[in-house]
């Protein structure tokens, strides 16, 4: 069982009633309910609960954590963000969806800016798999269309991604790298790039078999518990003479 | 259920009583007997079959091969070593062992000579995780000891792996790349280091715990087909004018 | 002085006039002429030369192989591609342009199909920066493009490039990823996309540009020459009791 | 020209007399006399010097920047660490060398804890060439060692580097990723291990070719200004109808 926390900021939905109306569940609920399956136990936060729906107690519990945000990255406590920080090193996987590149967390894991080329203006997307070996692409074919989307274009400042999963074409001439893994101490981060919110873009089979596939990736494995800091040797040693 | 092929050219273990006594069964069946568990159906082939057992009845039924090979590289056919590579690059997993490093068909999927340092004067090896998150280094400790091993040394001419899992340290003096993977095609490669005939190597619990993890992450996904060749647009364009 | 050799098939220059009229001087000779630069010394080489042009001492005072080809992959004979593959591991730089992508040097050298969709129906492609930090994309804009081109696109069955610093999009509807570097032994390998026979890309200044820092980059240094075989310890080792 | 700034803490060689005796100008100025050729124009900068000596003015004409610091990290002012990231990411090369690894621009940059075993107790450090083919290994030999050095050992917890250039065999039984190198943004990083102030470290030709050569490596080219925001598009869409 893989039990898996999908954050939302949870602000559109509440102050927006075109948006509120492709996600009456809110974004978190429809992801939540799209990727639900046997094997995933699936629990929802949001911004607004208490230490943002992240105590110690949840994380405990969360295997994976989904996250999206986009207007309120500010409001998310550094105190929240150090917590999740420190539970992907040791070995919670983390999912950041689209305008979560700007979330505080991200950021603080990527190490670069994040930035990147937007526009909102409903261009057609399509998704190509570069990479057919990676888990994250199973099931799906060689590439899929979201029918209008905002873009997103390069260059992305991140990281160079260890993989690279999926390039988007945009209807309006730019490249994305949309599907990027990354493994960061213990824990495995998957940026995936779909999912504004004026767009029923979780709603979309492809885009949620992408997330369900990338649960299953980044769910921990029983592993290394690493120790650091001062250490004997292992040999024996001259040392000074 | 994973579908396991465990090949072996099979001849040290003939010709040698001394490795005969260490491998009975030989190298494929202590490797088969000891990653057996639920979820996986192994069987093992040999170089003195026909078609050196790779037959593409058995391919058909293989989702992960394990080669292990040394001095009889040169004896497997040519057509062979294509068929197998067709099958790595339309999703079958390779997990490919110590001297396999100058098996054709290592050759052939590296592009490079893959050749090394050596040495067989009973070195201890420790191998050391260096990417704890990786599927492959789960249950292990921090690191393994191999208590005596032949020695394998850097320069490994190899390209630069998707990711690194493994480095040894050995008692003489070197360092080596131990665990490297590699995504080619739709298939996924592994090579592992340990495992030179004159040492009970495949008897020790964190070697098998290794390949037993690589066979689960090798294995295909069902995904997606790749067509290849001239292709019609999927937008109008405005060509040649 | 960087020391390069452009290598041309040069064939369809002779027997299609509208390829003639575009590169008078043969596709080679458009490159050598376009990346003409203080501190390169540059020659030329064809398949009808003995030895394709591609002897033992033009290759010992080479230090960078520029490789276009396309109807005539299979007449380069295996030696010579041996030859060149035994340079490259040893340090030779190596630029595959195009439909070099199916040449048998890069083929042996990526160990995969390296087949791609592809289409001659003048797509416009654009070209993006996608690693601003790598000196391949010195002195060019955020992206470049080329009026009219033959379409490559994925799922391009190469390995994962070591870096990727070009993807492109085209008209049609594809993306490709159009700069991958390579390190292979003690060489460098550069493939870049564009380049089709019909069209004057070679006159490009931007494609110009590429190829000429690309050879910058894949230039040897004078570095580690490696030895391989059996290894005296550099420690004391204990070894069998 | 490349105009460099090596960059010390320089507390240990003014309270400490075993230290002072190593370095008697510092550590700077043993790495800014080591490094001192034709083609680069050096500087050294400390962290009692107003804004530790990194104003806007002396990273204006810096191109590459070298880091050593230990005990001193927490003293380094945020505001200066913001300065020095966003320089990165906008095209100076950084080295960061030995316990530079817990430096806050560093654990910045990487996104992880950086932690590491370590140990002071004089081990042989043997440091092995991986990546022969890399600029940063030009002109070392197979290996070079160090009779005495502080051990820094596995699991380093670091991104995987983009390339990984050099591998430590330390006599007490540990290895460590000791070359490793990231491009962020439109800068490249290098991190290289040894340097224990306690030791001559950076009076020993190999590793000052190493920091000379990664000098070379990280200076930035005449580039690619990203540009980032909302964007027009470069092709007609019909977005929304």
């Amino acid at each position: 069982m893989i039990r898996v926390t999908v954050w939302n900021e949870f602000e559109h939905e509440q102050v927006n009633e075109q948006i509120a109306a492709i996600y009456p569940e809110g974004i978190h609920g429809a992801i939540a309910g799209g990727i639900a399956q046997d094997g995933l136990s699936i629990r929802t936060a949001t911004l607004d609960q208490p230490e943002h729906g992240l105590t110690e107690a949840v994380l405990d519990e969360t295997d994976v954590l989904i996250w999206w945000g986009h207007r309120a990255h500010n409001k998310v406590s550094d105190d929240i963000v150090n917590r999740v920080h420190d539970r992907v090193l040791k070995g919670m996987g983390l999912i950041v969806l689209h305008s979560g590149h700007f979330s505080k967390i991200f950021k603080k894991l990527m190490g670069t800016s994040c930035d990147l080329k937007w526009r909102e203006a409903g261009d057609k997307e399509r998704i190509w798999v570069v990479d057919p070996a990676h888990p994250i692409a199973e099931g799906l074919g060689q590439y899929f269309e979201i029918e209008h989307e905002e873009m997103y274009g390069e260059h992305f400042d991140i990281p160079a991604p260890d993989e690279l999963v999926f390039i988007s074409w945009f209807e309006g001439g730019e490249v994305f790298r949309s599907g990027c893994t990354y493994h960061r101490g213990n824990g495995k981060v998957f940026y995936f790039r779909p999912g504004h919110e004026t767009y029923p873009t979780y709603h979309n089979k492809d885009v949620l078999r992408v997330i369900s596939n990338a649960v299953h990736w980044a769910a921990p494995r029983h592993g290394v518990r690493q120790t650091y800091g001062n250490a004997k040797p292992l040999e024996p040693i001259k040392g000074h003479q």
